[in-house]
């Protein structure tokens, strides 16, 4: 059967490159107002691709901001169900005059796409739907169940689609979710992330005087609410990188020897990395841990900008009356978000200098996210992607957070399988993002793979 | 002969008034562009006044941003020469929608004179030319002889009087300034400030990583600027407002025992300091100082502004490529700004974590300037305020820097006398600003009567 696929994908190259196309010349940036008309036909292009690949029940759903795209084919009676997700909106193409060629005008250059969005998401998304395509053009029906979710706000938050989620769990009610919105971790090397870092999204806001003072008249005697800031964020973390908040690390559950022997095997130059994407003189964080760890299964704090006071060019010898700083913590299972936010709560009243109030406001808050390896969906993805790129699939982390699969895991109480057709220099929110069109075709192959075998599995 | 002086006053107050009305009207706001033209007026207005009052070899001096005004008498053989310095630009007025009276309008309600400049400068500056006319009306001449440099420049930093003084020290040769720029300690109470402290303003620029990074894909490995700044600028002062800069405090000299002795006779309530003034909850710094002390005559360490990363409503996980603060050292005598910029450079060096690298600016450094108050200028100053007052002249201290002080130290090789006839509550800089119409009038009998026993005590 899996061949069969293989072969129509390979036939119908041609198309499946012109309507991916079609897609990316939507500019539809999510962010800007000037843009929901796009933003709104974009959804509309993928409503009309879904009915053509053969899915059901097609709804564009109107939303406070940007609209959902749902479908189903649920004819595979005693078969799993699989969710898939993808987000057709885009960031802003600027800073314009870098790109090569205009972002919104894709070009392929040696085997590559490039336009905004080719990788994040809409040239990963449509994987999901060219693979319903090809299965229902090879054999007239689906061998498993299908719901899709797609949505535009991905790039703006994402408020709607949790919404969505929370009041329509019944509808759309999986064994496992499916996003391709990741990067594998190398080239050729196929990869399933089973670990996402979760966040804890915060400002502080320290108060002392009640206006602007003169640093000259008062400086000496009145409370500095910026310094203070600085004194007690100094207090969150140590030298070393650890985070000194009482009872910030008990829910810390460590990764397994296998795992931790896995990432050792995978091919990673922390030379190459400090000097190529840190760019810095040295890495910094807990020397007891690999880099890998340190950024894919420890918990972080970080300061993001503090606003107040004076920073245009030139002086002004001010004592602002407030400050205020963005920091987050990067979570990791089994902390749990609330804990994290009450004893970090606590660590301030603790540790609040003289003479200063401080107010803390939650942005944001989700959990890490872990997907068990020995997970049926998860075994089945694996084979399928090593059959296509003819290698053992390697399963990673990511440190970084994506809500989706926390609302999938909060509200459907299923696994989200992360399978990424991108790669790591794709230039995903950067000037010139362009998409493999390998791993475009090979993406299709192996989604549809996926489903084959899924159905097949149970 | 001072009586003469009082009645010339007293009976000029209407056209006194008038004139200085008439120097408010005009809106030279130093800062603004469009009000280039405005402060050129008001540059004239004040040759031709210093014309008017007798002085001689009036000349408006082009600078590359306002003119200076100059003027002399040298008439009076064997006596000292003072010179007098004021400004005649003014700050911007808004916010216009907070004044009761438009800024340029001036108004009289209650006494005092309501306007833009009224205290600072136009009103005080006025004072020592109103001196002269009413000298030269009441003797024909004048008891010592007088150079006046007025600028335009004050509230933009003024430095085209440093660099005029600079290359005119022959010219403007003198035996002691007379700087009328500063308040009474309180209402009716004679006041001689005989102490500034310095100056440094700095920026500390912190870097890591070459570009904005990702706080989920490298956070825990990636080195952040902005926390290595906070952690950096911690090291710079401890809770109990010490400065920990090695041999930061090594040449501050002390206030004499009876300097201290006589600021505890002054009224000060710290309470209402505390409450009223500052705003907050309670006053921070050394706790074996008293406030006056803190503000007078303790040097400081304070952070003014952190630009970098990101501070717009909302939640960015950036990790910054770089930070950098505004900080500033309030600085007493004996301290060199040299040796202390040399110092703060050395700490750095010894406390900039790992991963990051640091990059000091300085953008101004002044040192903390004393009068000797056994300086027979001082004393002659002290008893024609008491004469006019009728209350013994007490000698303060300001927290702030008036750089010109410094650079007639430095230059001309002078101490600047401090008499100032503003109060605490005239609002310089803000809206509402005024001037106390009683002040204005004693104001000028106690500059005149200055100028005569100076004449007469040497």
């Amino acid at each position: 059967m899996s061949a069969a696929i293989d072969e129509f994908v390979h036939a119908h190259e041609e198309r499946l490159l012109e309507e991916l196309k079609a897609l990316l010349r939507i500019p539809s940036v999510s962010t800007l107002p000037e843009h929901k008309g796009d933003v709104q036909r974009a959804a509309q292009f993928v409503a009309d691709q879904l009915r053509a690949a053969g899915l059901e029940n097609v709804e564009i759903i109107a939303t406070e901001r940007h609209p959902l795209v749902y479908a189903d084919w649920l004819h595979a009676k005693g078969k799993p169900t699989v969710l898939c997700y993808g987000h057709y909106d885009v960031q802003p193409a600027d800073p314009l005059e870098e790109w090569h060629t205009p972002p919104f005008d894709p070009v392929v250059r040696d085997g590559k796409i490039f336009a905004r969005g080719s990788a994040d998401d809409k040239g990963q998304m449509y994987t999901h739907i060219k693979a319903v395509e090809a299965l229902k053009a090879v054999h007239g029906t689906m061998p498993i169940n299908l719901k899709f979710l797609i949505e535009g706000e991905e790039e703006v938050g994402g408020l709607s689609i949790t919404k969505y989620v929370e009041e329509h769990a019944d509808r759309l009610n999986a064994d496992v979710a499916l996003v391709s919105d990741t990067s594998m971790y190398a080239p050729g090397l196929p990869t399933l992330n089973v670990g996402l870092r979760g966040l804890v999204y915060m400002e502080v806001e320290a108060t002392g005087p009640s206006r602007d003072l003169h640093s000259g008249v008062y400086g000496g005697a009145a409370p500095n609410p910026l310094f203070g800031l600085i004194q007690l964020l100094n207090t969150v973390k140590n030298k070393k990188g650890r985070i000194k908040v009482d009872g910030f690390y008990d829910d810390v559950v460590s990764p397994s020897k296998a795992e931790l022997e896995s990432w050792a095997k995978l091919p990673f130059d922390a030379r190459a990395f400090r000097r190529d994407e840190v760019g810095s003189k040295r890495l910094t964080g807990e020397r007891n841990h690999t880099v890998l760890e340190r950024v894919w299964s420890r918990p972080t704090f970080e300061v993001h900008g503090i606003a107040g006071g004076f920073t245009a060019p030139g002086s002004k010898t001010v004592i602002p009356a407030k400050a205020t700083a963005k920091v987050s913590f990067r979570l990791v299972p089994d902390q749990d978000p609330e804990d994290i936010i009450e004893a970090f709560r606590e660590h301030i009243e603790d540790h609040t200098p003289k003479g200063i109030q401080v107010e803390l406001r939650v942005l944001g808050a989700s959990p890490g996210v872990m997907v068990k390896t020995d997970h049926p969906a998860i075994q089945v993805a694996a084979k399928a992607m090593e059959d296509i790129f003819g290698k053992p699939t390697v399963f990673t982390r990511s440190g970084g957070s994506i809500p989706i699969v926390g609302d999938f895991a909060k509200f459907l109480g299923i696994p989200t399988i992360l399978m990424g057709f991108g790669l790591p220099d794709d230039g995903l929110h950067s000037p010139n993002e362009k998409y493999d069109l390998g791993n475009y075709y090979k993406g299709i192959m192996t989604v549809a793979h996926f489903f084959e075998q899924y159905g097949d599995a149970v």
